[in-house]
């Protein structure tokens, strides 16, 4: 893979030149009121594993419009006292999977909240959540890009925000978690969603990390890469020429870019040089939006899986210098 | 290409091993009952095209559930008199697109009516019916194959087989057209619609034709292929290892073959030997199961574009004789 | 797809800097004078079809150096009084394949003549045209645009563009033709043999629509994309790379860019900013030569197929405001 | 992705036709004994890392020759008593990576010896160990099939299967475990590596795992898939075309159907019908040679990642069944 | 790449099922006799390279019709006394290119008649010699298999079989040529030309090498291949699906299983069993027929570029054996 | 093929930015000397093959660390009186292969020594000489650019130079041979070592050839392009993220950008402007430091093929030039 975005130093000072589109903020206070108003009581039942290091929940609570997300809770067992909690999202088509599939946090001394994505686990790895929302879907390329763009009331990533946000308060909440104590992490659309949740509640998220994250500046994304999901955009538009402008309309209200200027928390982005599936332009653009203390790893020759084991090496530390106290002088 | 599927003598003789699942025809009389129930007028409005040959409607009826689906109505300009109509169904990921995109079957003396797609248009040709069911929305692979897969009853095709059936209905009462002279045609996803529809409303349909179908012994087709669509069942087995007989017992209500064998009506199929998208043992197994005369059109060498014009002029002379009384002779 | 050619305000002002060969203009004087002198009478046959709206003639008339070049002539059944007239010409490839291909002009109400394409045909729609010339036939890549490339005289775009000029004379004296009402059209290939067909005989033609023109800047073309037809050029310098001076010297002669400049007519063109096998800085270096009044579609997201139906739509909305007096306050 | 290999009814009678090569059991028992003899004490240091669940140790011990060769250890943080224990193998191309990539099986309870692989770990995780028969063949992007592959003596795989069975002896003999609950594991690569160690030091290992194993039936998986690593052997045949029959005499000796035959041990296997990097038939070869109580996991639809965490919990759950006791009334 | 065709023992026995043409013998020996009735003397002129060690002659003969065809003529510098002579055919797509390309023959101490292939040359190495025929130039796939391909008479092949055997004639009476030690060799389509040639021209010839010879067993090749060039056919009757029995019929005439049955001389036959170019079941049906001394390599691990200098060593040393007295113990 | 690197006035005044490392005349001398003083005296063995105008010979000569390395020398048979030589070196993935690969120098008049390549002929030509840091590290399928990566002094490149400097050296002392006229050639791979060679022992070549030479401006090189083998070095560091100041500190020894800089004969480059595998900007660096007289053959449209036959002639005339005082006036 050759280099392809601007060279690292442009990138350093890349900035997006897409306005937030009016009431963005009414919109989304808007929309977290109507999840909160319908929320629910969560759900946990213990499963079980042959995972002996670690007491495994299925869970259940409410994300957008009150309807119910389905996640896995993993704590390090035998665990007593209140623990830090690493809420944790999924790269776009999978879903939650199985418990063996998430032991990293748990094995790092945290609970480990693993929400499951909406409409999503057919592709890689399996789910369990319906995208249960009759009026977002309008014809759409395949995928989720473009599910319900005709209006950003109904595009798909209005749930999957909403649900994301509603994972964190719901998380601050649990039983034996330290609500002071809480990270977002994820890797790709993971990735997006920890820096859109600690966008939409801030105050309740003490660390942000995010790994190559997508939907970044996506005006500039779809011009310069033909990777999915990215590609899904263009794909659409080509099927629907006269429906550009009000594509673009929707997708502003779900740009992480903007999300990024409302997160106060200490954070730490990845990106890698050679990513197409989320370019690096976007991922500097997000970044310098964040107004807290901030991070960022640059993969140089990494395409999306960029940094991988040493990028969570990374996260962990990353997280124990800002949750547990360790390594401040470092 | 080379060729891959059976030869063709054997082609000619196969037949589906997978029977009809249990309580087939109540599941599909329960569920054109409960569309009828719902059903609404019909509201067609005159467009303004720049095509002065043809008369064009934009079209709204109710399919599944009562739900509103859009259609094209194309007329020959200034015809008088009861016409024939022709009943077209759009391959898989399309939408009705433009009117100029519908011109062969009002060149050739029918009034035409183009059923949207529900959810789809987003790839090919735009679309502008929603897919509006909250109920069928669990995790999927992209596309529409393993869209409410969990059960026959949430599945995306019970949803739209409905439509094309309601489409049947809907196009028989339509003012000024013949209702006796009613052929269903398609290719692709729109020749199994074709069939389907044919099936399910024996009794309003009196041709089809239906080139290089899709959807027919499905349980064959993904393995033997590795060509979309079928390849989505592959890729949510893959990521849903425990979910395959489930899925199967599923996508049998849906497998064009046990549908095929309710059709009565005069028959016109295509099949391409080189066709991996639609293998010709799919097609010929619906063949075979066919009640009334039939014809089969084998294009040895093509792929899924099977036939293109020599197919379509074939259509319209396989048409004339069954609706217009032409060549019976021939 | 990410964008490959200039972004859209340069193309916007961007013209080609390749002169016109010296001579060119008597080269074609030439050309056409001879295959004037060497016309025979056209030849017009009814055909059956099974297009009751439609009256088909097969049709030969006389090209280059008066060979013999089928077309198709598809009328409105039952028109009475002289009709406008379309002359289209095909991409590449393909021939003038079946009647039933060819339905859009005259559901618009227009006499519609498709111009076969000599030698072409055998890709994907059947041809009848031979591309008999024994001049002309020194070793080339396959495929047509180094056939005869030693030298202007024997090259196939000579024969090509004669028949694409011929065919409009022929047009205009059809009987029941309104000579002073006659478009040039087509895509791709198609899109630059209406241009070139409109610079060669400009007093015969009332309007243009050329969608993603091809030979456009070939020189420039042959530098940014790997894509085939241009791909051709470059495979054959690869084998031949002591002739690259000869090669575009000779091609110079059929680079649509020269004879835009003799377009007076009114036009439309079209071109895809992800269109790699007709780049964008191709179609407006045309574009921008062109000295009758013009209008240019532009596709942003589109490759190749740019625009399709959209397009298809808008080409009838403009001759129709040219040559039917429609819609001029638009 | 077509079922390529033989159907599933067949494949599970299937047998290897190739005889181990003569001298075979020599060649392993003289091999063992030379690295025996060469052996020096395994050394363990603790490293920092941020997992607080686990206390990690970088181990080298020795193998093949007396060569030194790199391990993670991970524990789980804490753990008193003797523990079982878990030999792991990594897949084609891998190296040992960082102590994060290596979670699950201290999760579950056990010591967790990760075995680096020599001269990998240059194509997608970082290796440690050279292949030190070369003073600068350290890690390096691959091939491996062929390395030495003019004899048996020389060959690449003749050193690593000797380092596998070193690193069960070293397990075996660490402090803190129980020798008598040890487990092999590993996929791909990886699983060919468990069933081999198993084979070589059958006394030493209570219960074998092996994910999708590789080098199966060497001699048939070549002409029946055209993917890596198996097709190196068939680029290196085209290269030296008179070498073939002494490349497969080499490759016999590294066959691990003849290792199967030796192990003892309860095995549980697994395969997927649509992997062609190893293919079903070799795996079944194997499988059938094992002459301990075993269990196959069958996964019909998928590729090369055959069963993910569905196998890696199936895993579990039959190692604790064999060595912890549990589940034996399942 | 796996093998595809039949197996080794059936491929062995394999002979094709296609009877010869009625007419065949008589179509060949019209042609031919056409030929030789417009022949015309050769020419030769000696040119400048910088090979001090071989001598080289720019060579036009007249083949087909009487049309000029061009070669080179290497002969090993200062020979004295009449030599053996090697007629060389070339591989599909390229023309004879430089002096330097061709080293072999002349280095194994024979005179050596390189002939260039009409009109190709645009590929990979360029030719000069035109395919000057008006009347076979009919719509074609781009490429050279359908060219001319509606009648025998008009086909490319006809042209180019015709060259080959007349290529031979003129070889035998070259000065300084021993005319009853003539070699015909080739490889691909250079292979086809080596049987072809000596099929048509048998007394002419002592000796046939080809390698991997292409047009074998055409009828089945297009049924098990995706690869081209036969993929032309398939291509062609794709857009001309009405066309396939003319075809098939005209192909036939060129099938160089019927001229192999006409080879007496001693031959030398290449295949590769994962050659997807010119599968093995032709080349072993091509055999089969040969009713003089034979030989064939078998490589089973290469794909079309089969044996390279295996078989360009093992081809001089069967030359040796039959024209030069050499090695004949072996 | 698009053009991919900088504009071609641009490349004519490229220079590479990368310094040479400090130590490295001191690294090289060093190496050199003690390969000198490991060497052994050169082994000649006639072999037998079927070419009657070329006397060939086995050659063994000691390299770096006087390990035995494999080489042909082909001379024309019959020579007498001392000849010029040419050392040819193979591109990446070849070994010598057989005699009969190798005719065009001895056509040339010239002794020809063909030097293999260690550790290489898995790929496309076999070889016979191990990489001898290795008791089993014979030849097998690759990669080479980062065997030894962690330092200068283990690095695989590190050894082939120093074979190449010790193979001129060797030539220059056969007996027969006129050691003032000896040239160096090759092409990629081969065309590096042709330059290094000549850096390395600058007084004991007269000229040298390089054919589109691989190794240069190494670190630009990965950065703009995704072709193999630089691709092995971007793959390297995506699995040792930690590695990659060490990988390019090391590989900065074996730039030939810096060798080039003590290359005082005259000197023949090529470089194709489509050429991704050893991309044009490399290739000007190289040349713009070469200190003798100097010409560059630019192929505007070749990719890595550049030049073919065409390029093989120009070095026959440059060599003729500079070794046997031909054409001097040209």
């Amino acid at each position: 893979m050759a280099l392809f975005d601007l060279p690292l130093p442009e990138l350093r000072t890349y900035r997006s030149t897409t306005p937030a589109p009016e009431g963005f903020d009414d919109f989304w206070a808007r929309t977290l009121d109507e999840a909160r108003a319908a929320a629910k009581p969560v759900e946990l039942t213990e499963v079980t594993t042959p995972l002996r290091g670690v007491t495994t929940y299925d869970v259940t609570f409410t994300g957008f419009a009150g309807q119910p997300i389905k996640a896995w809770l993993n704590v390090p067992a035998g665990a007593t006292g209140p623990l830090p909690i690493a809420v944790e999202f999924i790269g776009y088509g999978g879903g939650r999977g199985l418990p063996v599939d998430w032991l990293l946090w748990a094995a790092a001394g945290y609970a480990h909240l693993v929400m499951d994505t909406r409409g999503q686990g057919g592709n890689w790895r399996g789910g369990d959540t319906p995208d249960a929302d009759a009026d977002g879907a309008g014809p759409s390329t395949p995928g989720f890009l473009t599910r319900g763009v005709r209006s950003p009331e109904t595009h798909y990533y209005r749930r999957l925000f909403t649900d994301a946000a509603r994972a964190v308060e719901t998380a601050a909440e649990l039983p034996g978690v330290d609500a002071t104590r809480l990270v977002t992490t994820g890797k790709s659309q993971g990735g997006a969603l920890s820096i859109a949740a600690a966008g939409l509640v801030p105050d309740r998220v003490a660390a942000v990390v995010a790994g190559v994250p997508f939907l970044c500046d996506i005006r500039r994304a779809v011009t310069i890469t033909d990777s999915y999901p990215f590609q899904e955009i263009v794909q659409f538009l080509r099927a629907n020429a006269d429906r550009a402008a009000q594509t673009f309309a929707t997708l502003d209200h779900f740009d992480v870019v903007h999300l990024a200027r409302r997160v106060t928390a200490p954070a730490l982005l990845s990106t890698a040089l050679m990513d197409t599936v989320c370019p690096p332009s976007g991922v500097f653009a997000a970044y310098s939006e964040l107004t807290g203390p901030k991070e960022i790893e640059v993969y140089e020759w990494d395409g999306h899986d960029g940094g991988k084991a040493f990028f969570d090496t990374k996260a962990l530390e990353f997280a124990a210098r800002h949750l547990l106290g360790e390594g401040r002088g470092a």
